[in-house]
């Protein structure tokens, strides 16, 4: 069966918002054995969304549609769902009572848009949205199966986990997919490339499907088998392939999955029962916001300190003035100190420091992209030179992962 | 004219990659007067390239095709469009000598796979791009024009800028659009769509449209005018209607277009020439990152604190052991004293501080979402208690936002 996704807003066309719902059903729905081939934003318009539609279903099975549901007059969608489908609008009880209740508990007043939002098309199986005012809905039509979702990413994932998935189960008979994604960092897609070709060449008569997924910092490889057979044979498969790339490229391998280095090293921490407290200088904060967006971070992460202003790197981490003075905040020996003396203002068992040029120019006669990332236990403390580009935001990123992952080889020594 | 946008990559269909180059160029484009009507994104597959060139080649004269031309197998783009525009590859000088010195400068062996990345189809115009190995093509058929580009953002854009937005502004003659996006805080949907119902429906005569833009915290309305007539009568009338709609929400509005939160904040204390720090505990170093992804600011940011345990907020920020005793790390209390002890700490003019429960579940005894955010100068302090829901990502950015809010409504009074 074919699935395919339609997002409706003329903010997605023009850039002001980016569409993380396409990429939020499609994964989910591969979970479940639904391949989406197709993904299309389309604008607010009444003839663009008849006319993707008809032309969705003459293709696909099933036809997600997100956005166009607020109360608001730019929203069209639910009015042009009931014309296509020839189901009038008329009011539900239930919907109406849910709406008035929400904004009653808010002390807000019931407006007569929202009381529009229980308008719904008669006939059509309503999904009730107890994340928010705006109800999706399910239309069924020769044996395929439009639904129509709000746009808003936190309602639309509730509709979709309580309402859709469990529907979208019951009514299709699915082939088994199975993924595996193997997070690599420190090395490039071309290398990468290179080292697996034979092993790349071998996936092809096992049906497997190979991507690299370059972010900054990282190559994912996602296998993917669509071979048929069972989930379990689909599984075992990809289990061989896996150990056969580990032996290749293991010491480039940090992670699988969703793991993020922060999420790697939180596991060893966690295991290890060990702390870990951070100075960050040029990467602001991001260091301890990708620990910290971890659920139960608390139990490792200590804390932070982020020095922007050289006097703080003195009086609050304590770091030698003369020091600074010598090798200037941009050095080897500031990060190392850095890193050190947070140990001692933390009491924490790891540490891990930055200071160079994020950007977008360069300062103080030190390149743009010159950085500085370094880690520190009682026993040791190690440093890297980076030599990153002039963006700003990527400097941010690909200097905090390369943080983390300094730590992760040299003290954590996480093999895999 | 109609522009359209084709991804081309299983990992956008996947989700494992947000396809944020589509809104990137739909930006982009709209700012040269080029409206995206559509948005698709299909697998690395032959066929489905072949038609979707061809079905966007029916209704667009501007066809802009972002991925798969990478140095790996999975890497199809470049042969397809050589076959579909019927052009043999044959190798390119200059580009073989760009990849090889690339790699060369790195101390990189060049590998064949590099080598294959200087083969082009004979008779594109190629568009050499200087920020990675992989060319973009520019192909015309029928005074129609088909751009392909790597999936990669970095270079996807360089590449536009440098080499795709000179061509097309040559190529096509454009009506004029102007858009103008305003932000506002603190209030909902449903709320705003109510308050200035009477002066949207007066946008229709003058040809404009309005859209919301909800995100966690904020809502954006973006007007667009794309009426006819030059830009600057266009121009006029969006700010005619743009001082109509201040007049109605102005207390609600934070700023304009690209502005954040932290730009705004970041914007008034350059010009008061004051300084800032801050202290956080739940939102985890969201609010320095917020802070400091902005070019410049280090000209105000000191420094921030993050102290997620305990004993760093009392060791680090002097927050008394006693206070903590009596009304619990989670309190009003607590939040205020973080934020006024820092000033000390960092010798700040200004302050902002957060504490509570960030999710995803409850935590002693106080239930996720229950927030504390504060801000503080030499002379006053204050503080709001958010109640927000279970979403450890939401909660950690809505505090966030809403603790720079405070400061911006407390101390900098902002009059827009």
């Amino acid at each position: 069966m074919q699935a395919e996704i339609i997002s409706i807003g003329d903010e997605i066309l023009i850039g002001q918002t980016i569409n993380t719902n396409a990429a939020w059903m499609g994964e989910h729905l591969n979970t479940i054995g639904i391949r989406v081939h197709r993904t299309t934003a389309i604008a607010d318009s009444k003839e663009e969304i008849v006319s993707m539609i008809t032309e969705a279903l003459s293709r696909s099975q099933l036809v997600l549609i997100t956005g166009g549901l607020g109360p608001t007059k730019d929203d069209i969608t639910k009015k042009t769902l009931a014309e296509y489908f020839d189901m009038p609008l008329e009011s539900d009880e239930q919907t109406l009572e849910r709406v008035a209740s929400f904004f009653r508990q808010r002390g807000l007043p019931v407006l007569a848009v929202n009381e529009d939002q229980a308008l719904m098309p008669k006939g059509c199986t309503i999904l009730h949205n107890l994340r928010g005012t705006a109800n999706g809905m399910w239309f069924e039509k020769d044996g395929k199966v439009v639904v129509s979702m709000p746009g808003v990413p936190y309602e639309m994932e509730w509709l979709m986990e309580n309402e859709v998935f469990p529907r979208v189960m019951n009514f299709f008979k699915r082939p088994a997919i199975v993924h595996r994604t193997i997070l690599t960092t420190g090395v490039g897609e071309s290398f990468l490339a290179d080292k697996i070709s034979a092993w790349e060449d071998s996936l092809e008569e096992q049906h497997i499907k190979l991507a690299y997924l370059p972010s900054p910092g990282a190559v994912k490889l996602r296998m993917s088998a669509y071979g048929g057979g069972s989930e379990e044979e689909l599984k075992a498969i990809i289990h061989q392939k896996e150990n056969e790339l580990l032996a290749i490229i293991g010491q480039h391998v940090f992670g699988f999955e969703k793991d993020t280095l922060a999420s790697v090293v939180g596991d060893y921490l966690k295991k290890a029962n060990a702390t870990i407290a951070v100075a960050e200088s040029c990467t602001g904060g991001m260091i301890s916001h990708l620990i910290t967006e971890i659920p139960g971070s608390s139990s490792y992460f200590l804390g932070g300190l982020i020095t922007y202003n050289e006097k703080i790197k003195i009086a609050e981490l304590g770091v030698s003035e003369d020091l600074i003075a010598k090798y200037t905040v941009y050095s080897e020996e500031v990060a190392l100190a850095m890193a050190s003396s947070s140990l001692k203002t933390f009491g924490a068992d790891f540490t891990i420091s930055t200071t160079g040029v994020a950007g977008p120019n360069d300062s103080d006669g030190v390149t743009v992209g010159t950085i500085w990332v370094a880690a520190a236990s009682k026993e040791k403390a190690v440093c890297t030179k980076l030599r990153l580009g002039k963006s700003r935001e990527r400097n941010i990123i690909m200097a905090s992962n390369a943080a983390l992952n300094l730590l992760r080889k040299e003290f954590l020594q996480i093999n895999r």
